[in-house]
């Protein structure tokens, strides 16, 4: 099953606001087993309107509308459809009741242009918002079909929620399965080309890679007969997976990395603490930013400076002086005192040259990042990486440190 | 000038990621004096996307891609646009050996399916790509014209700033002029209405009013004649705006409150240090952000658990017990620490509930900031303030407490 979505709405095009509303309604769809093969936006235009509804029926059996079902003389988006299914436009006595009282109820004035909103195609299926003033309706055409939403994100949400997933769900009957695999470690072509034994050619379940900022994702999904046999289809393809990249997935669930190394700390009953340079607080505020994070995070210094790193931390100043501030060896005495100070079972650092500009003779990017923990005896181990992306970006090369940071501390966490 | 904005990418379809592309690429073409028409996405689908372009130019004049540039199998959109104008496809020299060099420099294996991204139509013009591999390019089309921009956003908007402004303010003879007021303090429908005087029939220049998180942004924006008359017209404009709202405006330059406040301690000569717990680092990240920081930031403290406010920061155990640790007493304690332990002219901290639960009878969303500085005597002064927005969201609560810290240091040193 085909489909696409139709957002209306001028300020959308003038970039004022995101589209989330359709970002929104395309996951929903796939999730009910919908393939989404469209996303539109068009203004208050109904020629263009018109138009995309034809394309888009050309493809697709479904087509998801949101916005111009305002009072105002821009929304036409009723009128239009109407006119293209070959309806007419009756108040709806319903509608009108529960408008009139949801405008008493909020102390409202109800306007004249108000009464548009309680008209719909004669033959449509109406759904009721209990958020806003204006009902959405559904319209058959010719054994395909237009569902028209709200443009209001909360009140799009609700009503999709309340009813268009059930009376989607029974009409489609959905069958559809994914998982979806997050990997670090491996860039996106490589990825593919490991992979390509099972993606070429492929029908069903199908493997779609996707690359996201120092990441890569797997979509694995599956549309057979039954959900038991969806599900079926891609645990096997899972299994296939795991043998050729399994040592470069973190989650098997769609999870951030910051949840799961929180989670997993929190399941072992872990305490992690940080030292931080040239990323400065972002690890911290990254794991922070996770609920439950309390149980295992306790503490991070950011020293920024010199003087930081010797006064607050302990480093020894001879040993920034022997081998430079960027070092593994500076980076390894700041995971050993954050350690110690903190009395936390693991403690990571990062010290290093974020960019744009080189520092001297340490080009941008050259970042050192530093583990410590105790090992079954009570000893202090330790562990240094390298970066060396030759990159200028320093937001980049910031976020791609604080990745490296998290992946150093869940490998670690995973071999205890 | 008509545009449509044709955004290649099947996770866009998938839901996974919310089409920001669009809304930034908008965005701009309207200050360019562009009518955008359309935004349409679509997946991977050579047929499909052909149909879009050859739909797109019945009504515009320009189409912007983004996406499909890529060097996997799916990566078509080259391919489709050089059929569609009658072109063919070769390889541009420098571009490939930029790609070279970009492998190289940052440590990464070349694969052959990279080669394709140096594929380019034979009559276009390339713009190049210096954050990643994909170069954008420009196929005419009998007096139209198509611009293919790489999909990764960061890449993009770089692309689009360092290239395509210039382009086509040049091609289509722009005498347009803007600024970008940024402010802090006061909401968007009360700044409308304070700005109601100007912005009722207007006509140029137009004053266009945007709320992002937590901040409001203002475009004045004037198209007349030349370039001076234009420049001219705003700064008259600026003038009448600044009597009005003058005391929320932090940059006239669209320039971050962070970069801002990193400008003007530098330029003070002064030092900042920060003591955060429910933010957990994310103020000192969003400092260290900026470069130059390290001129005005030597150390932050990430006390997110009590023991490390009492040992790290030297905040008395008994203050802590009296008052709770969440409260102005607290924060006010945290930032005087800091201060004196860092030795820096200015301290700010943050202490609160940042949810998504409440935390016994502290809501979510009470959140405490305080500020410290000595004042001409070398008095210690401090000042608290109180957020209580009882919203449940983590990220928004966060978010929102690191702007209202910056914005607390930049009212101060603007005193001073």
């Amino acid at each position: 099953m085909k489909a696409a979505i139709l957002c209306v709405g001028t300020e959308l095009l003038f970039g004022q606001t995101v589209n989330t509303n359709a970002t929104y309604i395309s996951r929903q769809l796939q999730l009910l087993g919908f393939d989404v093969l469209y996303h539109h936006v068009v203004g208050d235009n109904p020629i263009r309107l018109e138009r995309l509804i034809d394309i888009c029926f050309e493809d697709c059996d479904l087509i998801i509308t949101t916005g111009g079902l305002g009072p105002t003389e821009d929304d036409l988006t009723k009128e239009v459809i109407a006119k293209f299914v070959g309806d007419e436009l009756v108040y709806d006595e319903v509608s009108l009741a529960g408008m009139k009282k949801y405008f008493s109820d909020t102390h409202r004035q109800m306007t004249k242009n108000n009464l548009k909103q309680a008209l719909f195609p004669s033959k449509g299926k109406i759904f009721p918002n209990n958020v806003g003033t204006a009902p959405g309706f559904l319209s058959e055409n010719d054994g395909k079909y237009i569902i028209a939403l709200p443009g209001p994100p909360r009140e799009m949400t609700t009503m999709f929620e309340k009813e268009i997933i059930p009376y989607l769900s029974e009409r489609e009957n959905a069958v559809l399965y994914y998982k979806i695999i997050r990997t670090y470690g491996i860039g996106e072509s490589v990825l593919e080309t490991v992979l390509m034994p099972l993606i070429h050619g492929q029908t069903d379940p199908t493997i779609a890679t996707y690359a996201k900022e120092g990441e890569c994702s797997l979509r694995v999904t599956s549309k057979r007969g039954t959900i038991e046999e969806s599900k079926s289809a891609v645990e096997d393809m899972m299994v296939k997976i795991r043998n050729l990249i399994g040592e470069y997935i973190y989650s098997e669930d769609d999870e951030d990395m910051a949840e799961v190394l929180v989670k997993e700390l929190n399941e072992k009953n872990l305490q992690l603490s940080s030292a931080e340079s040239c990323t400065g607080g972002l690890f911290a505020g990254r794991i922070t930013g996770v609920a439950g994070a309390s149980k295992m995070f306790g503490r991070g210094y950011v020293t920024y400076s010199i003087e930081s790193k010797v006064e607050d931390l302990g480093v020894d100043n001879l040993l920034i002086e022997k081998y430079s501030v960027v070092s593994g060896e500076v980076a390894s005495e700041m995971a050993v005192k954050a350690l110690e100070k903190s009395g936390s079972d693991v403690a990571v650092s990062v010290t290093g040259v974020a960019g744009p500009s080189d520092e001297g003779d340490i080009p941008a990017g050259k970042i050192y990042l530093g583990i410590s923990w105790k090992d079954d005896r009570g000893n202090v181990k330790t562990k240094v990486q390298l970066m060396n992306s030759g990159r200028h970006d320093r937001k980049k090369n910031r976020e791609y440190a604080v990745l490296a940071m998290m992946h150093m501390v869940l490998k670690l966490v995973r071999s205890l």
